[in-house]
């Protein structure tokens, strides 16, 4: 059985975690003052004002910009680079290549298996060649400019789709199938199909789609003496830190990665890019600071993308709604090299609905393109576009309600971890409380009624989800320390990485100490400063470091009350905190200032250690999900209107009710993307070359694409079994159920199934006319 | 009886402390590989290249410069400040001053007591009166002068001598004296003095000395909403922080304090200035960044001193060196406030030789001047000074070799700590073993062979000396991270003020961890990002916070071992570890590679917390020093040449032979500054003001003022009781008895006793012609 992509797709090369402490025994919170509460986030004023440093207002004393060649071909081989006029440029300080006698410039790369550094061997447009650094940005981007390279340029495969022929160009010269087909099967499928009363099959395929961030890629690196200091928008510091230090021979200590800030990942800031590594090696050879960051094409063309997926289901179904097998076939395109993982994951159809009988297939091949990575949910809204638009169709062949189609099927063990009990199965609540909530029923009879006769043709649809990661878990170790005036400081190695952990985080801490959560000065992700925390990314964030900083607290608030009740003659397990004060349980009224505590005056301050304990054993933790969705389509132009969305998310406990939207809302947007706008697209034919690298030609979706009507119904289950705090994951899910569910909805108001993203005015329109032709 | 000095001096305002955590029990090293070993220090790349960035290298975007303008009178009442003119001159941002509407400005600081951050009435020249900060320092300057006030000149007084004349003016309303007397008294003096059979008495003085530290003292202060990050030259940001916090009544968490390095302090440096408060204020007035860094003037004139110290001695001895009575009374000048503590102490005459009978009387006094600050060893060097003549007198008078003299009387207890046994008295030994290194008897007969005839006369002297702290003590935490590769990082609190601090716990923390101290990484000296640690001042540094990192360490080694006991299928009591490996003690041939750890691998790092344990009970940890040295005076001219020195030092285990030497030697230098060179010249009869306010004007001494032969003795005595490391403090008592030294040699060679400092060849030559006048 392959692994699961919580522990493989974020934490590249970690083995399993074991847990460093055993896990805090205390009881979930039943009341909560501060949890759960909305509340703006912590870092709000200098996130607005400006005054929040990203990594790319990082500028040092004497500090150079470094800037990349890039091969302008899909293919080459990279024979020779002549740098001599590009180093006599003004400015110029150092140029480095595959030809610069430094051992580390050729060395293998851990980003890229296969590939070096500076390549001789170019297989996608945008790979590395050459780098420079110079006084300014320009100059240095002259001086990249006037490196003369001598390429062979040779035959390139851009769609994975032919890149298996025979004939294909060889991307690798071992063959274009990265590694042999991944299957997975469980009961006897053609059984299940001979079972069923109903089967369908339908290829679905989902575009290649690109993170961008609003932040590009990029660090500042600086050398004292052996020692290495990168400020670098990541996702997880002491990813890069390992990356960093794997590459350059130093040890970890050496390596310090600091990213207070950072302007979105979804995946492609986990870990050390090679310009990060480029950066150290330019600021080595120059001895100044280096800042590389890189342009916004070149982040289209090399820092990751989710990519494209071919997905061919078969599935059968029995007129009472019973799903009796499915068969999965999915390949998709690895890019150049690999990168971070597969590009692919069956994950949902697995576990998502009750089928005892699945078989599944997963090839990835190489093709002449910038490498995949993980992009927020990897695999499960591409995975969620075939599965829910299938579920859709098998509820229309049965004559059933879709939903009514998936509560039949809700699971109550993880099938595909062998039957595992999961620790709250919030998905038959999901799929209820929506539609109770969207008005499901309502709707499609009122849409029914009216008939959609008009141009202008309404309809609903909706899709479930899971994730199948979010449990979070060790290690991750976290400092509290609270000061004799009551005041808090929280020390954590994890990234904020856009969705408010900080907030959430000091939150759990005032939690427990009674204090204000905007009083608590945060210190993070920074690994000369922190203790380490994994790599915010896989929905786990919450789930992993939350218990930790809640045993953190709570190590403070034992060692406080030990203080207290020595001063107050009781026993300090007849006292609590609240509001700055130490309490007793059952006599309120006595009570002692924490500024009045003598002892705590002579300490000067109290450190507090937390660790997260191990996951449930034999349990299975996962987020779930339903979302809802009503569209306007305008039937003469392709063009669709999404009217309003509604999600309802189960993922434990919702630890800030405003960010917690907040990101369910973010989720639907980036869905909403990868339904209507979004695609990388590829010259196949001629030049193989990207032709919307820039934010003009690749379509994000604005404001106007998103409906004002978003609606979030958190299913709140009590989950003390998955973790100290009874969170799962939320990022993640957010984005997986949207574009099905959107292609639903367009299906429900037109009778015509897009199978392939995005859903474009052109690509609908064309659909349409096929309809009335076949009419 | 009065509170020891070295709580007392160096944390203002914190009550004893007491220990959050049982003592290590762990034994005391006997054979190290690092501890103890000369060692250059950690950071000697980045403070030699230049790279290491100090307070005064920090700038920041769009920083201002903050300047203050000072009160040019030494007593005058500030009737009105006009800042119009200032306001409107270009590039200035903000004007603040006593008549600013701003609560803060007028409020009282706690930095000195009975004063205001600027003040209406001015007590000394140089006391805050207003502050602007402007785009270019040169504009701040400008726009100061342009600051018209309204000043009501008062009379003053500058030597404390007169100044409780009933004619004197008052420097406070409520008189000059700024306490009652204190007094002290054990046994019965009159009866002492009458069984003595030589008394001698004397008046001594020392003049007030300046700090002078290389780095200017100044801040940087910047604020993110309510949040202030101050980087501060200074000795202790735990310090600054709850000054500031105080002044500003903010939350302890919202003030980050940052000093990383620092350029000397010397008890200078140990409180947030009024600069640094005011620099907050114009960064928060102007909502920029504010760089304030005093000139040099201003830190001669208000940053502290070791203040003048008059000093009665009346000593009883018996014929067979027993001494029998000491009755000390001394005065000395506070300045224009009290400012961390008294002036004055007499620890020296209560307790560094065995005598019955003691009387110590001490008067502070205010006079219109800068204020007093704690001076690396506050008041013993002037008590040495005193007592350590008047030691050479008695042994004169009696006939009796000076050493011999102090040998009859090395205490065995604490005399001023009601008996309580040192923990170790090295006293015997500094002497014993000093003498015979600096072959004292050899080379005093020598000099007794060839006569004191010439012009040039050699002689030689020498002093005892006790440093009345050094103990350290509680509260202190240290947090230590070992990374899956075996690499180290090391969190502490406490700051490195030129003394090696990072070093020696690099190398404590080696000691335990096996690596190699270069390969530590630092953090250190941030109230953001360390837990909490008091200031370094009162040689306090390596006892209080060696301990903690000692136990960090063991923490983190016990951990480690308990990870490899658990693959190495063996207990983990049989294993330690050596140069990265986990190795067996009774078989080292069964080892282990820390990064073959898997289960270290799993966690990514190890997590060690440590805590300073408290002082033995009922115990006394001192330090204890003899100095030896030779002159040679021309007596023609009144110059003194220094030929050679010899510090023998009971500091207890010595921890870095490098830097300890360095110690000893920079107190030598600072001994000699004292002796020789050193002294504020107040323009007492006319203006009040200080006339020698520069590096020019202010002898400091030079390299050639200091011997080129020096030697250090350490008398390393095992101190198990003393902490867990067996250190006791070192930089204060290297400068404790140098002074005496150098004046007893001058008696020795001339035969004329100067009892004030400095000795000048005009005050030497000035002496010489009075005694030749008198023969």
């Amino acid at each position: 059985m392959r692994k699961e992509p919580g522990s493989r797709y974020y934490v590249e090369g970690i083995e399993v975690p074991e847990t460093p402490e055993p896990r805090s025994e205390q009881e979930q919170w039943t009341q909560t003052e501060y949890v759960g509460k909305p509340r703006p986030r912590v870092d709000a004023y200098e996130r607005v004002s400006g005054s929040a440093v990203y990594p790319s207002d990082t500028y040092l004393p004497r500090m150079l910009y470094g800037a990349i060649l890039r091969c302008p071909h899909p293919h080459a081989v990279v024979k020779g680079v002549d740098t001599s006029e590009a180093e006599k440029m003004p400015g110029v300080r150092t140029v480095i290549s595959a030809f610069t006698p430094d051992d580390r410039a050729t060395q293998p790369h851990s980003e890229l298996i296969h590939t070096t550094l500076f390549s001789t061997r170019c297989r996608y447009e945008g790979e590395t060649v050459a780098a420079v650094a110079a006084e300014t940005p320009y100059q240095a981007w002259d001086a990249v400019r006037a490196i003369q390279v001598d390429y062979d340029v040779l035959p390139f495969v851009s769609d994975e789709r032919r890149a298996l022929d025979p004939d294909a160009p060889k991307v690798h010269d071992e063959g274009n199938q990265v590694a042999p087909t991944d299957t997975y099967e469980r009961g006897d499928v053609a059984q299940g199909f001979a079972e069923a009363d109903v089967v369908l099959e339908e290829i679905y395929r989902a575009e290649c789609e690109i993170h961008t961030p609003m932040e590009l890629h990029g660090c500042v690196a600086k050398w004292d003496g052996d020692s290495l200091t990168v400020w670098e928008s990541t996702q997880g510091v002491y990813n890069i830190q390992a990356g960093l230090a794997g590459a350059l021979g130093l040890p970890l200590s050496k390596v310090r990665v600091v990213g207070h800030y950072m302007g979105g990942g979804f995946g492609s800031k986990l870990q050390a890019g090679k310009y990060t590594i480029i950066a150290a090696l330019l600021a080595k050879k120059a001895a100044r600071p280096v800042k590389l960051t890189l342009t916004r094409e070149e982040t289209y063309l090399a820092v990751g993308n989710r990519p494209a997926s071919n997905m061919r289901l078969k599935a059968g179904v029995k007129q009472d709604g019973t799903l009796t097998a499915l068969e999965y076939v999915g390949s998709g395109a690895s890019g150049g090299y690999q990168a971070g993982g597969t590009s692919l994951l069956d994950w949902l159809v697995r576990d998502l609905y009750t089928c005892p009988n699945v078989r599944t297939e997963l090839t990835n091949i190489y093709v002449n393109a910038g490498p995949a990575r993980p992009m927020r949910g990897p695999g499960h809204p591409q995975c969620a576009w075939a599965l829910d638009q299938m579920m859709d169709a098998l509820a229309e062949a049965i004559g059933m309600d879709p939903v009514e189609l998936r509560l039949k099927n809700v699971p109550t063990v993880s099938q595909a971890r062998g039957g595992s009990p999961y620790t709250t199965t919030g998905l038959k609540q999901c799929l209820e409380e929506g539609a109770a909530a969207f008005r499901w029923k309502e709707t499609r009879a009122a849409i029914a009624r009216e008939g959609n006769t008009n141009h202008l043709r309404r309809g609903v649809g909706m899709a479930g989800g899971l994730w199948a990661g979010g449990a979070g878990g060790p290690p991750s170790t976290v400092i509290i320390k609270l000061f004799s005036d009551g005041s808090v400081n929280l020390n954590m190695g994890a990234s904020d990485i856009g969705t408010g952990t900080k907030t959430v985080m000091a939150m759990v801490a005032a939690e427990e100490l009674s204090v204000d959560p905007d009083a608590i000065q945060i210190e993070h992700a920074d690994t000369g400063t922190t203790q380490f925390a994994t790599a915010s990314g896989g929905s786990k964030t919450v789930p992993t470091e939350a218990p930790a900083v809640r045993a953190a607290a709570l190590d403070v608030k034992r060692q406080l009350l030990d203080l207290a009740a020595g001063e107050m003659g009781v026993e300090a397990s007849g006292l609590t905190l609240k509001d700055g004060k130490v309490v007793s349980i059952d006599d309120p009224s006595q009570e002692r200032e924490i500024t009045a505590l003598r002892s705590l005056r002579r300490r000067r301050s109290i450190t507090g250690v937390g660790y997260r304990g191990p996951n449930p054993q034999g349990k299975a933790v996962n987020p779930f999900a339903a979302q809802f969705c009503e569209v306007e389509v305008n039937t003469r132009t392709g063009e669709v209107k999404i009217l309003r969305f509604l999600a309802a998310h189960d993922s434990g406990r919702v630890m800030n009710r405003l960010t917690y939207q907040n990101q369910v809302f973010g989720g639907i947007t980036m869905g909403i993307g990868l339904a209507m706008t979004e695609a990388r697209v590829l010259d196949g034919d001629q030049t193989g070359k990207m032709v919307n690298k820039n934010w003009h030609d690749y379509k994000l979706p604005t404001a106007l694409d998103v409906p004002a009507d978003m609606t979030c119904v958190p299913i709140e289950l009590e989950d003390p079994e998955a973790n100290s705090v009874g969170a799962k994951g939320l990022g993640e899910p957010a984005t997986i159920p949207t574009a099905a569910a959107v292609a639903n909805a367009v299906y429900h108001a037109t009778g015509v199934r897009i199978t392939n993203t995005p859903i474009t005015p052109m690509r609908l329109a064309q659909a349409l006319a096929d309809a009335r032709k076949g009419e």
